[in-house]
């Protein structure tokens, strides 16, 4: 999965529900998954009793009705850390501990370790349902046209942070959006309560890999994809999901020196990886906000892809300040800006902080904007 | 463990062997381990059959005569990816993933990504060890004088870089250097074949949290350090690994321009993390040596802390470019130089590249320096 995208093509639309993905679809209430029903209750995890086991588990029977599964094959995959995985899951759970590097300076995860972790279990996932080998997410189909899903847009809302040593507990599934593309929605748990931490779910689209332009999804894809989609909506309506537009013109925001990034920021594909984007993200943000506070909602918006001779820069601008007295509560907000030295958009975002606790909030005091220096 | 120390003491010796480490030592011959022992061969690796058993097993009939290490309690403590771990264990043994997030542009994991999942087990021996609570590693006597280990010196030795979804396995291990140092030792393995995949020796000295220099070790302190102690030389004779030395006033070597770390290379003691000082070594590597060698050793001394204010630059400069041909098999050598602003020495350290094969290697061109420009 590409993590960026030209979207020139913008007679392709993602939007609203559909139901390609499933030749046996009823209509949407009755499909309709409540919120409940999409964290996946401990209940209905079937999880293996042995790292090799590879046996396939269709527990029908413990599917709420209300669910309104019954009409599909419901693997579970259970990540061993090494040991096999399942074939063909329409859920895919995956276990990690979290390790010394893995924490901030806060003693907490950071959100670019965590947004990995999401990416790493899509990647388990795809791998598990075959669909790989011509790229993440990849048929058969959309390999032989040139074509790969290609991330738009994500929005993580983080309830709690997990801290060193705990095991966190990601479910992830895909369903289709719109008619041209996929969603994916992932739900972090503390693995030892149960505690949901994060909710997340991105938005894909069809990319031809030669044109970089955006592609319709054709039958033959759709037939391919159909026994991997789970028939719901997505956990965040992130077609709606709101960014605001950071004015390039105002210079009323934050910013760092543009800069090229190294090796180390190069992912498999050459790209620069996420997680760097959220380093940059956070790199004009100031620090006695991020002392301060802790970022509780983060939306992006791939733009344009960027590699290793991209010259990139942060810019950060206070989208709601949160000292006034009916947003006291509420945190504060800020719209992002990565763009390239060429002047290119490569990612757009909003974030949303909390106060890590009312002392420390009272103490904030933003300071004035570097965008005019 | 902090992973930068201001070496200002020079009187207190951590070079050569000791046996303060332990009360029932013999001449140094008769413990000698060789490299084969020292690698823990899988017959002697005692795993625990389920997650949650935390069981201790002493397997003295399982370890080789020649090891003599009849006379110590010999615990393997297995990770359990969030199980239990067994305590007071020797060697500590922890297996790790590699996952998506892992890999460089390679596709292989990165250095600094190998280097993390070290340090985290040191950070997992010492917790089941109790040596956690004032510091890691450190001991009642340790925390009661305000001291702490610091880590003075890395030496990190590759053989093979892992790949995605592989499982590695790490040994870990400590033991004292000279009077008033001790060492740690790492053997990383593919959990698969068993093959040897990377050798590491680190070395640590005292220091006093509030003056920052270097403290003797007490009689006291020995005593509560001695059981935990291998009584073994290192795997890597760190002592007298030589680091050259970056002439600054010569300027032939690649630089790149002073900066300061962001919020999200900050560990959790507000230092900047040691993965972001590989980065920072990477980043003034030229390209043209990063696509076409694999680092084979990298030789750390860690100067001086660095923290989320100091504007740090990188420097590197060929110690030997490998195109002769007497060293057309050697690959290619740097030395680096992390400084500060304000010309304080944050890390010295001695890179060697082996070229990924002889087509690649034909066609490598070090560009210009631009320490001059």
């Amino acid at each position: 999965m590409l993590l960026s995208t030209i979207p020139t093509n913008k007679s392709i639309s993602c939007c609203g529900r559909t139901n390609y993905g499933s030749s046996q679809s009823k209509p949407n209430s009755a499909h309709a998954i409540d919120f409940q029903a999409k964290v996946f209750p401990k209940e209905n995890v079937i999880t293996s009793p042995k790292q090799d086991d590879d046996k396939t588990v269709t527990p029908a029977e413990k599917i709420p009705q209300h669910l309104n599964w019954e009409s599909r094959k419901f693997d579970w995959v259970y990540d061993t850390f090494g040991g096999k995985l399942r074939q063909g899951g329409l859920v895919f759970q995956q276990n990690f501990s979290i390790r010394s590097y893995d924490l901030g300076p806060d003693g907490k995860a950071t959100i670019g370790c965590l947004m990995e972790r999401l990416l790493e279990t899509s990647v388990q996932h795809c791998r598990s349902l075959g669909l790989y080998a011509g790229g993440l997410g990849s048929t058969p189909e959309m390999t032989k046209r040139g074509l790969v899903w290609v991330m738009c847009k994500l929005q993580t809302v983080v309830e709690k942070y997990p801290s060193w040593a705990e095991v966190i507990q990601i479910d992830t599934c895909t369903g289709a959006s719109g008619n041209n593309g996929l969603f994916r929605d992932w739900i972090v748990r503390d693995y030892s309560t149960g505690q949901i931490l994060i909710r997340a779910t991105g938005l894909l689209m069809l990319m031809h890999m030669k044109t970089r332009k955006f592609s319709k999804v054709t039958a033959e894809i759709t037939d391919e994809l159909r026994s991997a989609l789970m028939d719901s909506d997505p956990l965040i309506d992130i077609n709606n999901a709101k960014l605001g537009r950071l004015d390039i013109d105002a210079r009323n925001y934050f910013q760092t020196s543009v800069a090229k990034p190294g090796w180390s920021d190069l992912d498999v594909n050459q790209h620069v990886s996420s997680a760097k984007y959220v380093d940059w993200v956070f790199k004009s943000i100031p620090f006695s906000v991020l002392e301060t506070h802790e970022l509780s909602s983060m939306t992006m918006e791939y733009r344009s892809e960027c590699r290793r001779d991209s010259a990139v820069q942060s810019l950060t601008a206070v989208a709601r300040d949160g000292t006034g007295d009916s947003t006291h509560n509420q945190g504060v907000e800020f719209d992002h800006l990565l763009r390239l030295q060429t002047g290119s958009k490569v990612l757009r975002a909003r974030t949303v902080w909390k106060p890590i606790c009312d002392g420390f909030f009272s103490t904030l005091k933003i300071p004035a904007t570097n965008g005019c220096t």
